[in-house]
């Protein structure tokens, strides 16, 4: 495979703040730091004592290896074994992207949003609510490549119409061909995610040095709460760190199911379960790029229902943050709404959850955009309208200017009571950037509005999106990414594609 | 006047939690302190050297005669004036209530929301967008009323059909018969407000001393920026103080139309208004009850609209939270939208502006729920929408248990992996009230709503706004507390009233 150099396009005028983050607050406690402390070694002393439980024998072969206790597929593992991969996990990695513009330094106090993922559905106002198919999920990522505050792509929706043993070609062949961000694939076995590596390498033109050197793709990890690690996942967990890619680990503990009910006893399950997947993912490789993480909130407990933006929500998500600082790492956590409608609700849950995040300080914000139905869904209008707010967030991780010439003396003392600030130099130096334009955000007053067609923000939100895509161009060079790896997906289509992994 | 004891309601059932509240998190900064001073010291400068006009004679009076510059109705006031006003200024002070249950301790820490205010117009999905009108203020109060985490009362919509010179009388007697919340009373010159005071005192039964002695009401006293106080403000401001009630001191800084572009040359603007309002209301009155506050966003720079939710709104709360706790007083923030829609953007903008008040450490937040059109209008949908962010945010107000208890090792290791919390003793003894109900929003899945109507959020808050106008009953002793008043208001009406000064 020849080595190529990856080309950085020339602007496309949008704003390049968007693209690099840091957060622009200090994190948030709800917890004193001893009870920070005394839920880590709880978490330590659940899984040395209890354990957990994986389904992959590999997996199992390589904790026992290195100390844990094996019964069955039960496996408890040792502090000790916790502790050396904690010293191990890098506190600060690279996540690279065909456009090495995108490319990410990931530390504790970067902000990274990633679109709404794992929604088996998609939905629009012109199309309706649809099972995810592959042209849809073409123009998901067409609309995650147009928002530069979007940092890195998401497997959202689900192309359902493409059979599994050959969906991770098409998959990663859209990202490919339609974005330069930083990649996804899903962890649904060896086979796959293996092809996946290769495709990726060829893309790119990564030699496999430089491709094990940096994370050029992501993954998931989810523990199935309480305590379990499936087959994929510990597959995924191995597969990613030999190839030195990025795992992102993530229990999903709602509070009152599947996790205690209290925002600490779900702390400390979801605490577990991601130390013992950091665990096995270092003991391949120490040092390979990994993610603490967590997505917890709560149920309705009249109904079972899964809630988001909610108080525990938050504060379980503040409650993460200060476990990753106890551990010193970057860490992802989510927005959300349980909303069926591109409504206040939808807005209102995932604000929430969205500042949620920001008081914990995350690193990563999954389903910063676009999720629906408690990620059943993936909805365009919601999609945009969520960008609003990354942008609103982005701007403020920039502070404002508070030199002396921002103070304004001169305007402030050149305009006499009653007057004005329209025409002062200082506005006229400023007015063409001051401020960033509103994306949907109608501002106009009641009666042009209504002139105007009176439309809310989900039906401008419609247009919106739609001429997103009749804009769409490629990235620089995507197309010719993709060429490059036509002929190998052809290849392995006519070896049988790559089994799925349940 | 017979003094009268007030009476504690025995528990509506509601949850008392929702009533106090202290912030969860911790103020954020987005200047240097060293900025922050030459800020209020560049403020201190304005005002000396440059002055605020004011419209009232009484007021340049009185300025005058404690030292103040006096050149036709440009006031030029010293540091050292400004400093003794702000060594007098409380830094606590209590705002009563019909209901002592209702009365708040207003200190740096504490967090109050304030519904929607000044809005001349009131919509709602049944009667349609109109001017306000008495009924329309009547059902307000009722929702005001209705919520705990509503803590005062605020005068919108304006009810239009009464005339002016009877609108205090009106509005009081309708605060006083359906609330036991802190009462509001507009500014509007000095008949009208020493006759709400009478009024108040009569109907609440405080004896003259007791009612100097705490803040019974409370009013919004609004600067002109730039650098202008009119004449019912600065009547207000000495009023106010002169009786012992709460002024709430708030400059409306929009950058880049009538304050600079800049959050920092803005914010210096608002403070020195702030800050000459704050003087002229101590010098009448040292220790008399006043809040510092702002209320401070951009304009979109193409159309001159004001423009809510946005990064410079963030910045301008967080920026005056530095500032008031620079010179060391509560204050006042708010949150707001430009919506005219019920719609996300209304939600997403409500909700930044919100956080922002959080992020700043705000004491009271203003337009908290209800305020669509950038304040002119009402809306009741919205209302009730807001009402379950704020419930949110007051759930947070409360850590979470973090006991041993609470951590929950015996759910922990008696819950296999695979299996569920859901009849785990720790389960069953919290189950009930471990999370808040969701007032407004639906978390069933997609086929169930639909099965159920389809209904939007909006939808839904129309059916809650008037089931909870349906289910109203006044607060016990509100209706004895407005008949001790009838009389007294047809005698002042038989009077003709009091006249508006503009």
């Amino acid at each position: 495979m020849a080595r190529r150099s990856r080309t950085r396009p020339a602007s496309s005028g949008s704003d390049k703040n968007l693209r690099h983050l840091s957060h622009p607050f200090d994190p948030q406690s709800i917890f004193t730091t001893d009870r920070v402390e005394h839920m880590h070694n709880l978490a330590l002393r659940l899984l040395q004592e209890h354990g957990i439980d994986v389904l992959d024998d590999e997996a199992i072969d390589l904790l026992s290896q290195n100390g844990a206790i094996v019964s069955d597929q039960r496996v408890r593992i040792g502090p000790e074994m916790v502790t050396e991969a904690l010293r191990t996990a890098p506190q600060r990695f690279q996540m690279r992207a065909a456009n090495p513009g995108r490319d990410q330094d990931v530390y504790p106090g970067r902000l990274l949003f990633s679109p709404g993922g794992g929604c088996p559905n998609v939905s629009d106002r012109i199309n309706g609510r649809r099972p995810g198919d592959l042209a849809s999920y073409a123009d998901a990522v067409r609309l995650m490549q147009s928002f530069d505050v979007i940092h890195k792509l998401s497997p959202a929706p689900e192309p359902q119409d493409i059979p599994v043993h050959l969906r991770h070609y098409a998959m990663l062949r859209t990202q490919i061909s339609l974005s330069d961000k930083p990649l996804t694939v899903y962890a649904r076995g060896r086979a796959q995610v293996e092809q996946s590596f290769e495709l990726i390498r060829e893309a790119l033109g990564v030699a496999d040095d430089d491709f094990s050197g940096s994370a050029w793709c992501s993954t998931v990890i989810n523990t199935n709460s309480p305590r379990l690690l499936d087959r994929p996942m510990a597959q995924g967990l191995m597969d990613f760190a030999r190839a030195g890619q990025l795992a992102i680990v993530t229990p999903f503990c709602l509070a009152g199911a599947m996790a205690p009910i209290t925002v600490a006893g779900a702390l400390v399950l979801q605490h577990a379960e991601a130390l013992a997947a950091i665990t096995l993912n270092q003991l391949v490789r120490p040092g390979a790029p990994v993610l603490y993480g967590g997505f917890g909130s709560n149920v309705d407990m009249r109904s079972g229902a899964p809630a988001f933006g909610t108080p525990e929500q938050i504060q379980m998500a503040i409650g993460s943050g200060q476990l990753a600082r106890h551990i010193g790492l970057p860490w992802r956590s989510a927005a959300g709404t349980a909303s069926n409608a591109n409504d206040m609700q939808a807005a209102q849950e995932t604000s929430m959850a969205l500042w949620g995040t920001l008081q914990a300080g995350a690193t990563m914000v999954f389903h910063a955009c676009g999720w629906l139905e408690g990620g059943l869904t993936l909805g365009f209008e919601k999609f945009v309208a969520d960008i609003e707010m990354l942008q609103t967030i982005a701007h403020l991780c920039q502070p404002p200017a508070a030199d002396d010439d921002a103070m304004g003396w001169d305007a402030l003392i050149s305009v006499d009571p009653g007057g004005h600030f329209f025409d002062t130099q200082q506005t006229m130096e400023r007015y063409r950037d001051a401020f960033a334009e509103p994306l949907l955000a109608d501002l106009s007053n009641h009666g042009t509005w209504m002139a105007s067609g009176g439309q809310t923000a989900e039906e401008r939100a419609t247009a919106l999106w739609m001429q997103k895509l009749a804009d769409f161009q490629p990235p620089e060079g995507a197309q010719d990414r993709a060429e490059r790896i036509a002929t190998m997906i052809e290849r392995m289509t006519a070896g049988g594609g790559a089994p799925l992994i349940e």
